[in-house]
């Protein structure tokens, strides 16, 4: 697996956004690689290697992974279209942004959704989900893991035990955009149903490949659903055989898979699963950034979104900005540091603060120094702003 | 736009299969871009100029792209999902495998579907798609450019005329996955309402990248549709703002676009659409290289999938194994000497022929000397083969 190539990727500003995070030179490289036929012998182990790595990562033996061409929003439509039949409940937990979008996509194919909306910055109390449950019974919950648009994290592991007590037939969907790699996911040993994510977050790789892992519990659901499933490119009936046969070593076509970036991926999985650090450590790390990032917020006054610590991401951070600063006095301040955070997202609270991503190789890879230039620079940045402002 | 880069890419066996087809190093090095905010000023023209170029290749001024990642079945569920209401009537042209999947995906969404089927390596007559036409009212009727499985090139220019003649309102939908950059494709010139296609063929990237363009007329009966559209990935009520805003200058945030696949993309269509040879150079060139690739086949006594030299596609070719001769004869000898070639894809013919791609720098490049080495591969493999057999 050691790269004997020279490939160092060109000069750049530091991209500490919550996704596409910084990609590591081999990696790119990866994404560099030769055409090659989808159906060779030499790329066939390759998408499989990564099926079995995307499992590693879950901690699933079980899971039954799907790796698709397209953005990590394919995986709401491959949830909806498959899993949940025209009519159905679903329960969608909504903690930012990211809440209303899956709402939007389930109704799109045909479910009946409820949200069970927490205020800004928290997450809804386990009794508020088990009355949520009790009144109705649903298809399908579902839950944000880290909503991007506002860094609360949700205790996937306390929600799927409650839906399993409350109501067991009830599949839990995770969507883990930007959790997976950099939030700890126990797939079995929490009962989860499917795990959706992208591979430009936690995974190091680049945008462009929607990442799913479906129990077997799942797959007996959609493998006995009454009517056919309502899409046709995020359709299992077509992408089930194609990852069994790859996995197995054999070539199978449905469409054609985003051959380079599958070699980026298996770099990058590669890299997570059996190089430095362990992925306990790995988890580990990204607590360490946040707890660096939140910290550094609060010397200057900045207020984590989130209004506890016990629901803030540990891949990303949304901070308010602090009193008599807007986004204008802080963000290109930032970039002409050269470092690249994203402005808000909320709708509701869009100007009122940022976020930062520290996730992958930026938090597992110490020497390159960029927690400690995202620090640097917030202090910075607001000192400078806060001078500019009194000048 | 010239490459002050010295990236090379690893060496590698001639891959000459229907796509994915060969890429130059310079949109491999743009694959391996470093990661950027899929939001950023730097990013939104590139995102804009491969909107722009895209309507070059197609010769459009009024079309509208959309550049979705996902691979070219993205595009069927984009026009069954959006321009077919369920229970509306859709007449499908069949000249290969492809037919069969456009047919079964517009059907996923609830249409009615009729196939009109030539019989292996024919077109339907113009008289045929007439009666058909006049038989039955049909909101669309799809062609596919070029069958993938079978070589068979369709009139796209004829056919869109005959539709206008006979049914005004029918829609005319190209699958030209595997033909635009390979075939001349007039969009406006020939009324045609969508073109759709993949990044991985004549327009030489790596695969990822669904492409598809709207006529102004298409995306009206989009827009006065009665039922919302059936599929939220694919939909263009959340695509078309982001099409505009990028077109425009302006970031606006859906799902993250394939950031390196863009600056890929960004590459390849700055070579067709600003490098030499031109445009019109370049179909010629396709063109000479299937009449050269055919002449070689015919000497060898190998036959084209193809009934008629009218109707054999420039970017690819299919033939027939000789008389005695199999894959297995075939195929392996020509990978051992460093040239990749498809087997057969066509289930009822699948074993008795083989595919050969003669697409973008394979084709343009004559240097690289790929033409030459495809038909002396053949000469000497299926003499050597021939001599194995009498031995």
């Amino acid at each position: 697996m050691a790269a004997e190539h020279k490939f160092t990727q060109e000069p750049h500003k530091l991209l500490v956004i919550p996704g596409p995070i910084e990609v590591s030179d081999d990696v790119l490289y990866a994404n560099a690689h030769p055409s090659m036929s989808h159906v060779s012998p030499d790329f066939i182990p390759v998408l499989g290697d990564c099926i079995r790595m995307t499992r590693e990562i879950l901690y699933t033996t079980t899971g039954q992974p799907f790796l698709i061409a397209g953005s990590g929003t394919l995986g709401w439509d491959q949830v909806s279209s498959n899993l949940v039949e025209p009519g159905e409940n679903a329960l969608v937990l909504h903690t930012g942004y990211f809440g209303d979008s899956f709402a939007e996509c389930l109704e799109v194919y045909g479910a009946n959704v409820d949200q069970l909306k927490a205020k800004i910055g928290a997450v809804s109390t386990t009794a508020e989900i088990e009355n949520a449950l009790r009144a109705k019974k649903y298809k399908i919950v579902t839950i944000t893991h880290v909503d991007t648009s506002t860094g609360v994290l949700s205790d996937a592991r306390g929600i799927a035990e409650t839906v399993r007590r409350v109501s067991p037939d009830t599949l839990v969907a995770l969507d883990a955009v930007c959790s997976v790699a950099s939030e700890e996911i126990q797939f079995d040993a929490w009962g989860l149903d499917v795990v959706l994510t992208a591979s430009q977050k936690g995974l190091g790789t680049p945008p462009g490949l929607s990442i799913l892992v479906a129990s077997q519990r799942a797959i007996k659901v959609w493998e006995t659903r009454k009517a056919p499933p309502t899409s046709f490119y995020a359709s299992w009936k077509k992408w089930l055989p194609i990852m069994r046969a790859y996995e197995a070593g054999n070539a199978m076509y449905f469409a054609t898979p985003p051959v380079q970036l599958i070699y980026a991926f298996h770099a990058s999985l590669s890299a997570i699963t059996k190089g430095s650090p362990s992925l306990e450590h790995r988890f580990a790390a990204h607590k360490e950034a946040a707890r660096r990032v939140r910290a550094a917020g609060a010397e200057l006054g900045l207020k984590t979104l989130a209004l506890e610590e016990g629901f803030t991401a540990n891949g990303m951070t949304a901070l308010y900005f602090p009193e008599g600063l807007s986004a204008a006095d802080v963000i290109p301040r930032l970039g002409a540091r050269g470092v690249i955070v994203a402005a808000g997202l909320h709708k509701e609270i869009k100007d009122k603060y940022f976020r930062i991503g520290h996730m992958g190789v930026t938090v597992v890879e110490p020497s390159r120094g960029d927690i400690d230039r995202i620090v640097s620079g917030l202090k910075e940045v607001i000192a400078e702003a806060r001078a500019a402002k009194n000048a």
